[in-house]
């Protein structure tokens, strides 16, 4: 049944903003303007300024999918789970994230930072822009979260409160099946270019499903931290000396491999991009992010390793043990997600703007990537990145 | 904080019997005989027989570990697991557990079948006792509640609320600490003969402190299914053709191998044993229990295997590598198990009662096994066995 409660308009903003002190000590709603920004499908989402520069956002989720209606709802819960993530992440992880400043939860309005002056990685990784350092701050991002959140860092009885109290039983279900599944699997709702017709099939074979199935189950099972969930580089708004992670509505317990694995899925995709574009330097450049994220990531744990909470068999060799299975896990959750934005319901700008030829191509080296990640399993991130060089330049 | 509740006595159990009339209806109280069989040191245990043989049993939860008293408080919640294992699993293996009469939420206390016409495994086994089938029986247990309280057979979504609510922080970090970590990093509780001060010390490598590390986490995070949680021969009751799990305080979702491991250190133990008594014979065939056990647990999945609720991804090929990593996983667990009955807090009578000299032998064949089932990696129930025949013939 879809949940009613009130939905904000951009002129009941200002009222909204006054009726909430926390709020209203943040702009001069007397000086106001409130831009709609969202796609206005999922969440409503405000980008509120004052007249002396000040801002803030208000991102309310719908209770259903508003392109069809009350008759395909979806839960606004996912706004508690964002709100978790950003409020628990934010105790570790602050510099990584937007400011949060509180939670509505009768009306699932979220509150945070106004990062107007940031653009989102992706759109920026599409127009061959470089910012480096953003996926070792985002290797960091995980890092924190993942020792902070998870059996390293809580102690073992609070820890098994924080997972059972983070459950997102419909939010992991679509990772489950777009993600997990259907490029694997086949499903009416893939979509993909007649050309790559052979390549999509050629991911429906039983060893390709089964590979599948061993992270699916992976995915359901391991609650190793409380992960972002859908850290891909649409979740990630960066500007010159900042990386924030945003859009943590998938945020549950989960393995550690998948948050890490987003980011470095769409590292094949911008390269792929570049290959057919003749992008060769930018191509290069985006070939070393898988090493930098995944350096920063296993430099962070390291220094944050001596904190342990039970250090009697999470030894060292427990560490370097952990760290070479967490890597050869994120290689393989990268290839299902790469599958998905070429096969699946989900795909994302990156190639869909390319003319139809180059994005063939494109998207058959993608999918030959993915292939090689599921079916050789390269171990370390310097593995991933020759197998994507090869893959792409095959084009 | 120790919970306050009224706790039974003999003499009031008839009258408790009558004041719950599903009780009521299955013994005659005006002929009743009752007797406390507990250790009366974690739990009041009652066993309520009438007149035309009729009986039932109660056992009540205490709220302190009574040698200690009340300043060493044991949560009585353990008996709510006890009671949803009961329920859960009665659903799919009624006949391997003692039917469930109910459950007293408020004063903890279980009502069950009365088996004092079954005597439990672990005294059957060390008495030399053979009981063909038991073995089979428990394997065929575990592969009914591992695939129905699990991925495999739940929706994704009703699944993860059905973990969520079986949480069991206290229950849990007694495993953790006992099982999985105590044995190889050494403890203050840790005990042992003399004889086996070198034995005792050898655990306590960083390879070794690194393999128990790495099930520890695999206990705490992975949620497979609904386990017992607690399923050595001290909680399994034998009589010819019936076979009985009992005790599951310890039941939360956890990896399957677990409980499958549980017996299998168990088989080690009583081999030990069987050789320093000179029970060739006992000994051979308790050899066979670990393929017995391991076979009937996977006929018994595979046999259920077309009902996956999920088959698009977890296919043939899956379910040959889930069996194989479950397998391998059960020789792990099963060797943390083995290694606290010798040296950790919590031995069992087995080797016990042995004199000192044959005592230290089988102990120093038991710990020389954990070493190479965690360092070697065993990957069968045969090559399992087979270590373990090789280090009880060496004595």
């Amino acid at each position: 049944m879809t949940e009613q409660y009130e939905l904000l308009e951009p002129e009941k903003v200002a009222a909204y903003i006054d009726a909430h002190p926390d709020l209203a000590a943040r702009v001069d709603t007397s000086t106001l303007d409130v831009t709609e920004v969202g796609d206005g499908n999922l969440n409503l989402v405000f980008v509120c300024q004052d007249g002396s520069g000040r801002g803030l956002v208000l991102k309310q989720a719908l209770p259903y999918v508003r392109l069809v209606g009350p008759s395909w709802p979806f839960t606004p819960k996912r706004a508690v789970a964002e709100a978790r993530a950003y409020e628990v992440h934010g105790r570790f992880a602050a510099e990584y994230l937007p400011a949060f400043y509180g939670f509505d939860a009768a009306r699932y309005i979220l509150a945070m930072e106004d990062l107007t002056d940031h653009r989102v990685w992706r759109g920026a990784l599409t127009d061959g822009e470089r910012h480096d350092g953003a996926a070792a701050d985002i290797g960091r991002y995980v890092a924190r979260v993942a020792f902070h959140t998870g059996v390293f860092g809580v102690e073992a009885k609070a820890l098994k409160a924080l997972v059972a109290g983070a459950i997102s039983p419909e939010l992991c279900e679509i990772t489950e099946d777009l993600v997990l599944t259907e490029p694997f699997s086949g499903a009416e709702r893939n979509w993909y270019q007649d050309e790559l017709e052979d390549a999509a099939r050629s991911l429906q074979t039983p060893e390709l499903k089964a590979a599948a199935g061993e992270l699916k189950y992976a995915f359901m099972t391991r609650a190793e931290a409380l992960l972002h969930g859908d850290l891909h580089t649409g979740s990630v708004m960066v500007r010159e000396g900042s990386t924030r992670a945003f859009d943590s509505e998938f945020a549950f317990y989960g393995p550690i491999a998948f948050d890490l694995a987003l980011p470095w899925s769409n590292f094949v995709v911008t390269m792929a991009r570049d290959a057919v574009l003749g992008r060769d330097e930018h191509g290069a450049w985006a070939a070393t992010l898988f090493e930098e994220l995944w350096d920063a990531f296993e430099a962070e744990f390291r220094s944050l390793w001596p904190n342990v909470v039970d250090p009697r068999v999470y030894n060292e060799l427990f560490l370097e043990r952990w760290l070479a299975q967490t890597q050869r896990d994120t290689a393989a959750f990268a290839a299902t997600e790469a599958a998905r934005r070429i096969v699946g319901l989900a795909h994302a700008p990156d190639l869909e703007a390319l003319d139809p030829e180059p994005r063939a191509v494109a998207g058959r080296a993608v999918i030959e990537t993915v292939k090689r990640l599921l079916l050789d399993r390269p171990e370390t991130a310097a593995e991933v990145s020759a197998v994507a060089r090869e893959e792409v330049a095959r084009g």
